[in-house]
């Protein structure tokens, strides 16, 4: 890649590529011509895709060696292939798909990262020291935010060894059909996410009382994993010892002491990397996330594998059009036929509501010269790294203490409901890569930001932790950032704090719910 | 109704019933015998049923005069009739209706009633003078969020006419299928919601700039009414000139600036009633609810719609037991129609996750002695009290200025988005009744909450507004608690603040949105 950003400049990801995208700030006017000798019919914005050949009408277009889509009419070479001009594919079959029959490429083992972390009794590993008060049911949460703030201004400066406390607040619990086939994956994400490494390996529970949510069913006696022997504390704010608004704040009060008191035990140790469990997604997705971003993530994911991290990727309708890389990928043809199954679910689950896939691209995609969902899908797959699939974990199921590796954690590719169901996973630390830009963050973990474009990063100088944008100006190569990430992730594991904390920039929990309301 | 509470007392809604609940604090021991010589040959919890007479096998359990079920075996006089012994009876089929065959009683118009609200030019009336700002997507949330600690900070002391500012934060705006046929659902209850009669009428927005419910799509031309000129005003944070997080805080509260020096021109004036605009709803019920809270809001429910207001009931599967009821009150055929549709509409939509109605019922309302959906039903439905069904509203839809009376606004029964439904219909205040208990509240409009047990009224003495618990224990009669009611609704609608309001308990918007997520 050049060196100059100022001369015109595309990027072609694969040699069969018949179309490449505009690198340059601002795009490329009419007549520009580029120093193979290609010359733009037309203004080209950056991000966008040009024809390096003509094509015919039906004829396919192809981008990271893959169809895209289909030219709707001829397109001259050098000109601006828009939306309207890419007929969406049909989706892949589910059938006759390649089954793991593309062994990962051989690397040795990565040795001698360490980050220095909170250590939990199950052997998991925290990057942060947070008290979270666990809700069973949206009617608390009045109660819980008030009891958060007193705690906060009273006890936290008590406790200097705990970093934070946090509602986990959620809009589940009651109103909903709670014994719907689809049901347990809301439950389950609640418990989950409240084991999460972060906070210690003891719940502690606000419950109303006469929710569908009861903490019994939250969290039934084999719930807690062993290793953490203790029942989670609970505060029901309908016992009847509750006289008044401040006895239910003091009960709360009083258990989050007993937790505070705990968790200011807790000290940071020297782990080696393998503890880490990165969360990796994309949000606000342009035509350079699959060019500088992701592939730099994929490169810190293949090292995290090669260190004996694990490293979860997700968001289903942007990889289902990578389904056949995927299932190539699997290290086993269960891991392959689990990956099917999720994404079967998915199909029926988005045609149950009259749509598909292609429901997923916004308006910024397009802007960013996104043209559909394949297209953004290769863009996005590619934060996988090359490592093979060793797992594959359902909505709000958690990762159990040996999965290591790579693992497709299935969820829809939401910002948030992704997000969401990571933590539930056991994240520790979550990777997120935009090139329109979001100030996406999260209460429970560190989110490391990866923007795309130099352009952005200069502008969310304050927002964006990596700037990947590098890459297609040419001041820096995928594994230059690579590795500058993998670094960086070490550093915030350890305490580093990113953008996004240092602002508190904290988005929701949004649980995904596939079963009605009533 | 007794007027003593420590003799034995049940309660029997209707000469026809052949089951009674008991009404004692602490329920009744076995061998109890009541004044008319009725002996329970088992203890009975307060508000769980006793057999009035000996029942046989499969015969019909009536209570308000409606079959709530049929006994799985014989149940001899006296005997607790426990869930198990009720077999739930299949769903009025939505076939041969009565249609507006029931004309309502005949009522004089209650004049003279008036109270002091917030006039906007659109002739709706504020309980409270807010500045609200709308959020096209939970990406811009942590920023709004943020935006709004300075605003209450630095700029709310400035603009004493000004009673609060609130980010309207929901999960919606992106990651979901924006073009599925029910998405109009959220998108519509956003848009409605921005324009509820407390924030003034001129909408502020903050939005990303990528996300799929752009700000033009949220505020189509034609969204605003015409009394309301301006156009909303726009933050967008991926706008160019935003360079840095303190740029785009600066940005949105800059914007505020303008908004409350408008809305710090409002002031109180004299309304007629007629202006109210109420949401009812029930949570956390028990079997009081039908027969103290319930009615007693019934009643208010009349005295508002002779004073000309509007008062909205909602809550499908709560009501669906008794279409019959609705539809046979509805004051034109057409009105009936519009609710045989749209509960057609709920339980298609419930088929399609695999449940039906009887999904509602919850832990507590069981505890609290309701044994089914249609026992639950019967005792909700009256909160609509017994005039003419003058319009039916579908989700998130906004209720025309000319819309006045009783009106079915059709939300789910989840307290919380019933409630943000309600919002977008633009109630001006919410009268919540709840039996188990629920320290529920809003940051949009105050929210009235009755109890429907003595018990819970002193317990909660700081939590509940109205107690209608005395209507049990014959200290009150069902008109003193309406009155009641209505007298303080026109106090809180001046002013007044509720003890929701007092302890800023604030639960969270929640959209209905039956299309799927992507």
């Amino acid at each position: 890649m050049a060196t100059e950003t100022q001369s015109p400049l595309y990027i072609k990801m694969h040699v069969n590529d018949n179309v490449a995208i505009v690198v340059n700030d601002g795009g490329l006017p009419a007549g520009t011509q580029f120093p193979c000798g290609l010359r733009l019919i037309e203004a080209i914005p950056q991000g966008h895709k040009l024809a390096l050949v003509s094509l015919l009408a039906h004829e396919k277009i192809v981008r990271y060696n893959v169809t895209i889509g289909y030219a709707t009419e001829t397109i001259a070479q050098g000109r601006w292939i828009q939306e309207a001009l890419v007929q969406l594919p049909a989706a892949r079959d589910l059938h006759n798909l390649p089954i793991a029959d593309r062994p990962a490429p051989a690397t040795s083992p990565l040795e001698g990262y360490t980050f220095q972390g909170f250590r939990n009794r199950d052997g998991s590993v925290g990057t942060r020291n947070i008290l979270a008060i666990t809700t069973t049911v949206q009617c608390v949460a009045g109660v819980v935010e008030c009891a958060v703030k007193r705690i906060k201004e009273e006890l936290l400066p008590k406790f200097p060894h705990v970093d934070d406390v946090i509602g986990l607040d959620h809009t589940y619990g009651c109103g909903v059909a709670i014994d719907a086939p689809d049901a347990q994956i809301p439950i389950r994400t609640v418990r989950n996410i409240s084991l999460n490494p972060n906070f210690g390996g003891q719940a502690m529970v606000v419950s109303l009382g006469c929710e569908k949510l009861q903490p019994t069913r939250l969290f039934p006696k084999a719930a807690i994993p062993i290793q953490n022997t203790s029942e989670p504390l609970i505060v029901c704010l309908q016992d009847s010892q509750h006289v008044g608004f401040m006895a239910m704040i003091d009960a709360i009060m009083s258990t989050a002491e007993q937790q505070l008191t705990a968790l200011n035990q807790r000290r940071r140790e020297t782990c080696p990397a393998s503890d880490l469990v990165i969360g990796v997604q994309c949000g606000g997705s342009d035509a350079f996330s699959g060019v500088t971003a992701n592939p730099a993530v994929g490169f810190a994911t293949d090292l995290l594998v090669r260190a004996g991290a694990t490293v979860m990727f997700s968001e289903v309708t942007e990889v289902r059009d990578g389904i056949d890389q995927l299932t190539a990928r699997a290290a086993t043809p269960a891991i392959a036929d689990a990956m099917i199954r999720e994404m079967a679910w998915y199909d029926q689950y988005l045609k149950r509501g009259g749509v598909d896939r292609s429901a997923n691209t916004t308006p910024g995609n397009k802007k960013g010269g996104l043209s559909n969902i394949v297209e953004k899908a290769m863009g996005s797959i590619v934060k996988s790294g090359s490592s093979a699939i060793t797992g594959v974990l359902a909505p709000g199921e958690k990762l159990s203490s040996t999965s290591k590796g790579l693992i497709y954690a299935v969820t829809p590719a939401s910002d948030f409901i992704c997000g969401t169901l990571q933590l539930a996973a056991g994240m520790n630390m979550h990777v997120f890569t935009t090139g329109r830009g979001t100030p996406y963050g999260l209460a429970a973990v560190p989110v490391v930001k990866v923007a795309t474009r130099n352009e952005l990063a200069k502008r969310w100088y304050d927002l964006m932790d990596i700037n990947a944008g590098k890459i297609a100006s040419g001041e820096s190569s995928i594994s230059d950032v690579g590795w500058e990430l993998f670094h960086f992730m070490l550093e915030v594991a350890s305490g580093k704090k990113t953008w996004a904390e240092h602002w508190k920039l904290q988005n929701s929990l949004v649980l995904f719910n596939p079963a009605p309301i009533t």
